[in-house]
């Protein structure tokens, strides 16, 4: 299994890689895009993304490239988002004068950032990049607001653990192939569809759901720019697409959706970390 | 009129609080929180806070910090984002040598920036400060990608306009206020609401606008950490709350939602704009 993330090693994309599989080889990406061109192209078995922040929301950006490409959902994986403060070997806290990071990483610990007041808070491109400049550059007086796989990744070490205001703050990532095996286990199913502009359409589409009990662990609706009241929903149900009630109610769906695709269905996180504990020592 | 935004002067939120009131004063805050506390303590009569951009997504956590508080919608802005290459007057396109901007707008504008391969490309905090930096310390052989808005405030030219690679590219801002007029015009209310773990309950819920031909122009929900399959849902209905109909809706929606909370009812954006340009010349 080779796994393509965007992002340098120490990035929170390369750690998703390694929930996903930790005896998996990665390739770094560069963009998004790169991603499913490492897939498509065969550079890569796997490509992760970010879909959704329990902070920040969902990022439109990668449903709109799992739109355009042809590559389905095999897997998902929710990675609790942990900043540390990092610095080389000897540093202690009290001589950190200069603090390195991506400017999302330093919003989410603003109040520990109040608590240093004195020091020059200077923002990069990516977390793991901010590590590797204080390794590389060898700042005895700055630190890094990054992950623990960073610290791994360039030798450093932590000055204070979990830094980040918000203890809830997770990252939902998906995990994409170049094809899915039908026959392998699955309990999460995603879809994107669209509706025409008729009154209560959005309610018959989720009857086809609730007629059947099937739930929805994800509904997101978003505007189809150019074209006022039309929209493109995102839904998740915990049902595994081959399921004769979860195949009726697409069919049933598609009898009034204007357009409907199904991304990919997988074993959701849940699914794939009760299989890891119940597997034998 | 005193409108609290988060950035400094040149930023987009800015432009959205010119958007909602030309002739308003505006009060520059550091952190989404500080506009809050600004309308809350009356050092501002208005805030204005990003809620949705059509490439990333929602920003939830501006939605939790309109559920902490209790400061009304009383307005929205659709800002396009358009973002722009600027350098100090007499600097050329080919004399630039680095850029700098917000990671987000670089982004954004990726595909302009790799037709610059010799460019040594800089992260800052946002795109107003970049603009500031450049007139700041008068680098000649520099630009900035940032607002036309930060254009004029801080004297620089455009090198190049509209360099971002989506050209649908909107930010969806709420305008707060300390409190709301319940005689206003409105046509749009944004409600928050959860629902207890029970098969078929978000059905149930949009049945109480469906059944009163109520359609929904914005719906999204967002799983409640520590509380496995409950979820908070974030819906806006094109409609006044003190229309019967949205006020019989909300009574029934209150019988089996277990939080229920109207954050304001406004005039739209389209509503607005359609005002503006009927007014007499």
């Amino acid at each position: 299994m080779r796994i393509a993330y965007q992002g340098e090693p120490g990035a929170y994309s390369e750690a998703a890689a390694l929930h996903f599989s930790d005896h998996a080889d990665l390739v770094a990406c560069e963009a998004f895009d790169d991603v499913f061109t490492a897939v498509a192209g065969g550079r890569a078995t796997h490509g992760i993304l970010p879909v959704e922040n329990s902070i920040g929301g969902s990022i439109h950006r990668n449903y709109d490239l799992l739109m355009e490409h042809d590559l389905p959902i095999v897997g998902e994986v929710e990675l609790p988002i942990r900043h540390h403060l990092l610095a080389l070997p000897g540093t202690s806290i009290d001589a950190v004068q200069r603090i390195y990071s991506h400017p999302q990483a330093l919003a989410q610990c603003e109040r520990f950032l109040k608590g240093m007041p004195t020091v020059r808070v200077t923002p990069t491109y990516d977390t793991a990049g901010s590590a590797k400049l204080i390794k590389e550059q060898g700042l005895v007086d700055a630190a890094a607001i990054a992950s623990e796989r960073a610290a791994q990744v360039f030798g450093l070490e932590t000055l204070q653990s979990d830094i980040q205001d918000f203890s809830d703050n997770i990252t939902r990532f998906l995990v994409i192939a170049r094809s899915s095996d039908p026959q392998a286990p699955a309990d999460k199913t995603t879809l994107v569809f669209s509706l025409s502009n008729a009154p209560g359409a959005l309610f018959k589409a989720l009857s086809v759901f609730a007629l059947r009990d099937i739930d929805l662990t994800k509904i997101e609706s978003r505007p189809i720019r150019g074209r006022p009241w039309e929209y493109l929903f995102y839904v998740d149900i915990p049902i595994n697409r081959q399921d004769l009630r979860c195949a009726r109610a697409l069919v049933h769906l598609g009898e009034f959706a204007r357009t409907l695709r199904t991304l990919g269905s997988y074993p959701s996180a849940r699914m794939r970390d009760a299989a890891t504990k119940t597997e034998p020592a």
